[in-house]
């Protein structure tokens, strides 16, 4: 999505250690008429795939996946860090490793929000190592739901984490994809 | 908001201790198009405010806050819990006693998004005390911001947060007030 990478040239701001923030507009305040129109695009990419609920976790990545699933007019349900939980009964969990945090965390997702009739599309705000989008993936497996793919705002494509997930045959899309930031120098794949 | 008020009747859930469960369609999953909705009713009662960016705390205020400040086109801006935050440099920061979880917790703001330029409208998806509210209003007051009011998707008048905001002068508008929530009867305020 040109207009994404664009932004993140103009507004983006790259941190030692290869850190990219994009809080301006992305993950702390939001510019909603972008958002909208980032949901609109990731919706467009799935609209034939007869997705039935849009998933994530939180917080970061509610924002984009409200915005798809708004598009697509279908529910959306996001994963709860445990600790956070609110939640009673029976529900779907999964171990994720955070590397801005450095620490394990659990997410959740109640077992009355995901069923085996569901086609499930993931979307978070970024994709690197992969961890939370893997999370999102075993606990769609165990509701038994079919996985459509995901749509990620920016994927660090030189983490490693989307080629690994597409090699296992799993359809990631990112509005962005970063193939290398050296130097303070964004260079995009095509 | 009626619609709203029918909604919680229909598909909301009174556990014992007076705990309203509404995450069928508000705060694990959530109705994309009648969030939409609310959002359009929230900004409808802020249009003539001149608001310049809403503001609510993660996680489960996150989607309102986004409908309202989409239907505005305004930008919004979350603030994160201190323990989860990946913020840099300066910050507005307000601690909130959460009854849900029997603990305090820090919330921040980057001081980049909340300026005293702006007109700032909160939005939160439960007002029960009121300590969430009282945050956000602390970080605006930091700020040197302008606090137009609140939009809040349900408040539980019963436990007297709004009203004790309401008398202080604060506009809080509530999109379904519940009065009375006893033997798992809801009665709305009118």
């Amino acid at each position: 999505m040109l207009e994404l990478e664009e932004k993140i040239l103009r507004e983006g701001e790259i941190l030692p250690g290869n850190i990219l923030k994009v809080g301006d507009f992305l993950n702390q305040q939001i510019d909603t008429d972008f958002m909208v129109k980032m949901g609109e695009e990731g919706a467009r990419l799935f609209k034939d795939a007869g997705i039935t609920k849009v998933i994530t976790v939180e917080a970061s990545g509610i924002a984009l996946a409200f915005a798809v699933a708004q598009a697509l007019h279908v529910p959306m349900v996001f994963a709860k860090k445990y600790g956070s939980a609110n939640i009673a009964g029976d529900i779907f969990k999964a171990s994720v490793y955070s590397y801005t945090h450095k620490q394990t965390f659990d997410i959740v997702i109640s077992k009355k929000y995901l069923t085996s009739d569901d086609v499930v599309l993931i979307c978070d705000d970024f994709l690197a190592k992969g961890n939370a989008l893997n999370g999102l993936i075993h606990i769609t497996e165990q509701a038994g739901a079919t996985l459509a793919g995901a749509v990620i705002a920016i994927e660090k494509g030189f983490q490693g984490g989307g080629d690994l997930l597409r090699e296992e045959g799993v359809r990631v899309e990112s509005l962005a994809l970063i193939d290398t930031m050296e130097d303070g120098v964004i260079v995009y794949r095509r």
